[in-house]
């Protein structure tokens, strides 16, 4: 079994760094752009077996140490009922703006919402054997609501922060439902199969520390206490947020993700020494030639070489047009470095 | 004279904090909005009586301690002969990508490339005599190449993050260029009466600190020293660079402008008591009614209490949409404010 990922989120000793990278399945992949040719996004999320076909694909191709479900934060919203299309981003007909829209919000169960999402979980387990663990996923609440009440990805999220102002009653309100909706979702994708769960908080940096203590940090807080019992690590991923970083180092996560803003010595140097780290490459650094980035990574990996608990990453997704070449590069790079065992750190 | 803000910038004495708005004039004005349905953008830019004429509106309503050129930070690449049209956003029909593109940029100067700026802050200064100060802008060096090199505004700005990793010795000697022709534009226009300047880093934060340290911040630093002889205080405003803080600090300007992410009283705790601040109210505060603006407003007052230097000013922008009367109440509560002269700090 390849638990090295595993090991680093607890930050027990490895044999060397672990490494995956955030959309690892996705559209830098010649294979996968192949599969979406024949299938719709949200059909290929909806269909358990080519959900599975998208999630394996990065690990056929590299020796990563984690998979990751193919799916979107968004999905687990079909759960509230909220129509929504992406083309290619997501597209909600019907913002939530009002007090009214919010409380008429019913989240079914996920089990009976999106089924598909545990199917795809169980046939990937299967499929992955001992090659890697299985990463699940959700958004974080303010970064879904940011979405869900602009109605789509905007530079600014402004429509959430009006309403964060002018109605902070109502946010807190959608907050609070969405905190509960993936809570739920996040325990059924560790029952299905997923050792691991990492939630994803796009949009967090772009609220003001207080701000962000208000409507961010207490939903995914109460999201990590409510898996605490199913036993599984759990990643925290705020990008954008160099100012949140101490902040959120208290959401209770077992790691915590960084975007590729500050250097990793330093986020160390403002977290408990028991968070683990995960990241964080830019992923603009993978158009550079194999030189740059093998220093790159070297880098990063110096810069937390003795701390127990790394897990090599980018800093955000990686990129549609990333040369494939640059993915060997930096996965051989982090192969290849030497690791001290944390009993020598 | 309204010297209020001029006295702040240097951390003199004042008998209150001072007050003006970045994009003060614009489209959240009815009477700018009038003003444009008459004229194009880029005309309004570049005839002095039109662009002065929009200097003055918000002066014209409200009791702001300081004016700003009304402009764009691209238009002084009228200077470099690179056609852009605006609408609304940016777009610059031959992105600059390459190192042959880059050598044959040849700056003319300022005062011949865009006469109507000096002759438009000219007539500010006589129309706005002892009322309040005019402050000159410029983009920053990085700032600037990020929509040259992309050719429009876009979120992550890739294209220049691509040519950093893949080129750097390219995007060096553009930003260098840029840098050259900056101090020419900013000496035009302090020449021309302009008394404080400031330069607007608005994407600095994109980049990682080591890359800001290399990429964005001497070129920074060097249209500082070079206007330094003119004796007027400079402001660097770095949006979006919780990280970059104590860098940008370092960039030799009296003033640090801020956005919204950092509070003032965690910033003045991470920058040399020399350095006076403006900020950093977030721009959506000034959707939610009375009450929230001016307890939000005497917070960021509340945080610098007694810190001789600090500007009120939002974080970014004024967004189109902000309704008139909320800037009135923000204006309102920092006038009404009491401030402990620095002598009893």
């Amino acid at each position: 079994m390849n638990d090295r990922f595993l090991r680093a989120c607890r930050r027990e000793t490895v044999d060397r760094t672990p490494v995956w990278i955030m959309r690892q399945a996705g559209r830098y992949l010649p294979e996968y752009r192949d599969l979406r040719k024949r299938v719709d996004f949200l059909d290929l999320c909806r269909t358990p077996d080519l959900a599975a076909e998208a999630t394996l694909q990065p690990l056929q191709r590299f020796p990563l140490d984690a998979a990751i479900l193919f799916s979107d934060i968004l999905l687990p919203l079909d759960a509230f009922g909220i129509p929504m299309t992406f083309s290619p981003g997501p597209k909600i007909a019907e913002p939530v703006r009002t007090r009214a829209q919010v409380d008429s919000l019913v989240a079914r169960p996920a089990a009976e919402a999106v089924p598909f999402v545990a199917e795809a979980i169980r046939m990937v387990r299967r499929d992955l054997g001992d090659r890697a663990p299985l990463i699940g996923f959700c958004g974080a609440p303010f970064t879904l609501a940011a979405y869900l009440v602009q109605g789509e990805g905007k530079e600014g999220f402004g429509a959430v922060k009006q309403l964060m102002f002018r109605e902070p009653a109502t946010l807190e309100a959608l907050l609070e439902k969405l905190s509960v909706a993936m809570s739920d979702y996040l325990r059924l994708q560790i029952q299905a199969g997923a050792q691991a769960v990492q939630i994803f908080d796009s949009w967090a940096g772009i609220l003001g520390l207080a701000d962000y203590e208000r409507f961010a940090l207490p939903f995914v807080k109460s999201i990590v206490a409510s898996v605490r019992d199913l036993n599984v690590p759990v990643i925290y991923f705020v990008n954008g947020g160099p100012h949140l970083i101490e902040a959120a180092s208290r959401a209770g996560s077992d790691v915590l993700g960084v975007c590729w803003r500050t250097p990793l010595d330093q986020v160390a140097a403002r977290v408990r020494p028991t968070l683990a780290l995960q990241g964080n490459l830019d992923p603009h650094v993978l158009f550079a030639d194999a030189a740059v980035i093998r220093g790159r990574v070297s880098g990063i990996l110096d810069s937390v070489a003795g701390r127990p608990g790394h897990i090599m990453n980018l800093g955000h997704g990686i990129l549609p047009e990333t040369p494939i070449e640059s993915v060997k590069t930096m996965i051989e790079t982090v192969q290849a470095y030497p690791v001290m065992s944390a009993a020598h750190a």
